[in-house]
């Protein structure tokens, strides 16, 4: 690899300038004998970290033990991280350590613990009440009062690429009184946003609201694939299952709460008044611009800035029952709908429960997924510096089901 | 430590003999200097595996990698733990590996992958039916056709004697319209029997129920602390969240399937017949005797056999969709409750909703737990040689709640 000129090495105009400096795994041939490890994506390139951070934390196939170090230790890799970048004296050593982002494979860059979905989005549980409650109040009693949540599937969180092979499972038709088995007829997806614990906290300590950047590293993107003919059928009264368990994709790149201050943004308006334990006490709702692309078509722009419970309370909530939390624990938003049609983030909303599917520029209709579907989630952030910084994206396809 | 004299060392009567063999995780100051490492329960005493079996799988502090390792290689070290624990050869080289149970502690047995709680007992769903719902048929529609399960939080598992704390979270008042937060009022148990799955399945290959014994290793006891008034503010519409994630106990030794062998008995009969992929292959039901002590009064006995889906189902419901399993993931029954009064797996059931209260030998009564409450679950299962084995138990005491 050359040296790089001009220095730092990021195109003008880049997303993922030195404002940005997201973490994740990669794997090169020319790399450590094409061993995953960690990197940091800048332009168009990944930085292979433990050479020039020289610690071997950073050799490791996981962020894990990177996670576990904690707030101080994750500014000052990203300060020296920036030194090395900008310094023209490390150009020549560093650019060594570059190898291009389109050449790279990338991996699941932590060991999910537990995984938490949570359903903070006003729009979105208003939709799903009024499409399947249609004569009654759209949300539930509870639901101003707690961000709603349940757990997933931590083993079945897979990174962006990964195909998606349609699940099987018991349906009921309409007006049937008997489930039927077979491939989900209605596969849709979630477009969220996920946020990664960095440090953990111990069986019967909550975690306040005001601490949540001391624990949680970073963001990534989620898409939280839900077969829904399955999900109607079991749902009841444990909630979803293996609607939901067949796959969650994530983004590569972890995006640091730092590259996010730009961001941040106070929550909208509550009312009720939160109780004490949920009570925010510094703006951690995040201007995220969200894009969901289906073969490559925009169908929809969520705006995460919408959402009602914040990722702040939604971390004192997980914990206020003295739930220990662990590095590469998960939990996302829920889906991101925002009150305009073009902003939702679930095909169930865009074409209510398929009543008005939606148009491909192909001219081709979708109520739900069809098989060799692409979908594409991408969000952006306003930047430290004025501009827009990429939360990358997370992607996958349909694949037939397997034969039964 | 001394030869022992008899050999083997198991009492008579011992519900730890030869025909048991369960696997832990132990620690002994005198053994390794006093780390976790793998041991195996034997009468009073706990076998020192790493050493005597010559293997450094053993010498770990969890069960994970041995656990992996799949049924022939289960079934060969219980074959040569067997041979080292009758044949008076090994005695003198044998003897110097066994501590005394009495003076160990012991760990959590594996590293737990994903938790999935089922909610298979007939009776059980039954019961919650009738009292939440006094004037509709007990069983919701999907419950007969397949077994209704969710994910619960995998880092919560405890071990037997971890204290539990009464967890603090909202709740509704009967008759308020806003929830007010504090201690639960309402913290229950539920008698369940869990299964530890030795061998994963890779994303997109359904386990079938003929396949359980390949991938399932064993089987723990497991108490699902339940906070019924937090679970009834929460759960609409996504299932169980904090009411259950604050604590889950299991006991500590795993029993080998192969341990159970003249427990298995034929499953209930299935009305109406399961889809095909949820076909019993092999009987799997486990003719399990349960006891659930409340500060050392008996207050249940309930029956494992009795339970309307059987393990296998289980494991290949869980799969059907494609979802992958790992070595350590823990899966549930739910509460296990036969038809009587007296053999109900929870408090709720046992005092019908707090309305019959229990009355204990010491003239106290209880409808849910008080602080300084110990709740023992315990059970046995008919062994090889005609006797009982025990599967150990699990044990938690109530500590009061962290001030708020």
């Amino acid at each position: 690899l050359n040296a790089f000129d001009p220095w730092p090495p990021v195109p003008d105009g880049s997303a993922f300038g030195l404002d940005n400096l997201p973490f994740g795994v990669f794997s090169h041939p020319a790399v450590a004998d094409g061993a995953p490890r960690i990197g940091v994506a800048v332009g168009d390139h990944v930085l292979d970290a433990a050479p020039v951070l020289d610690d071997p934390v950073f050799a490791a196939p996981t962020l894990d033990a990177f996670l576990a170090r904690g707030r101080a230790l994750w500014t000052e890799t990203r300060a020296r991280l920036t030194e090395l970048l900008t310094d023209a004296h490390y150009q020549g050593s560093v650019s060594h350590h570059l190898v291009a982002r389109a050449e790279v494979a990338l991996h699941l860059p932590f060991t999910v613990g537990d995984y938490v979905d949570f359903y903070c989005s006003l729009d979105h549980a208003s939709n799903v009440g009024r499409i399947f409650r249609p004569d009654a109040e759209p949300l539930l009693p509870n639901w101003r009062h707690l961000p709603v949540g349940y757990h997933g599937r931590s083993g079945t969180v897979v990174v962006s690429g990964t195909p998606v092979v349609r699940p099987c499972g018991q349906r009921r038709p309409p007006g049937a009184e008997a489930p039927t088995f077979g491939p989900s007829m209605r596969l849709d997806i979630e477009a969220e946003v996920g946020f990664v614990v960095g440090v953990g906290s111990p069986l019967g300590e909550p975690v306040p609201a005001g601490s949540f950047a001391d624990h949680v590293f970073g963001v990534v993107l989620v898409n939280d694939w839900s077969a829904r003919d399955i999900q109607a059928w079991e749902y009841q009264p444990l909630g979803p299952f293996l609607g939901k368990s067949f796959a969650t994709s994530i983004s590569p790149w972890v995006v640091p709460l730092e590259a996010l201050a730009a961001a941040r943004v106070d929550g909208p308006a509550q009312d009720p008044a939160p109780l004490d334990y949920l009570r925010r006490a510094e703006p951690w709702a995040l201007d995220l611009s969200i894009e969901v692309a289906l073969n490559g078509a925009v169908v929809s722009r969520p705006p995460f800035a919408t959402m009602y419970w914040t990722p702040d309370q939604m971390l004192a909530h997980l914990t206020v029952n003295g739930a220990s939390t662990r590095p590469g624990d998960l939990y996302a938003s829920g889906t991101v709908s925002g009150p305009e049609r073009g902003q939702r983030g679930s095909l169930i909303e865009l074409t209510w429960n398929g009543a008005e599917p939606l148009t491909l520029p192909d001219g081709s209709t979708r109520a739900f997924l069809e098989d060799g579907d692409t979908v594409t989630i991408s969000a952006t952030a306003p930047s430290a510096t004025g501009g827009l910084l990429s939360l990358g994206e997370v992607t996958g396809t349909i694949h037939p089901a397997r034969p039964t």
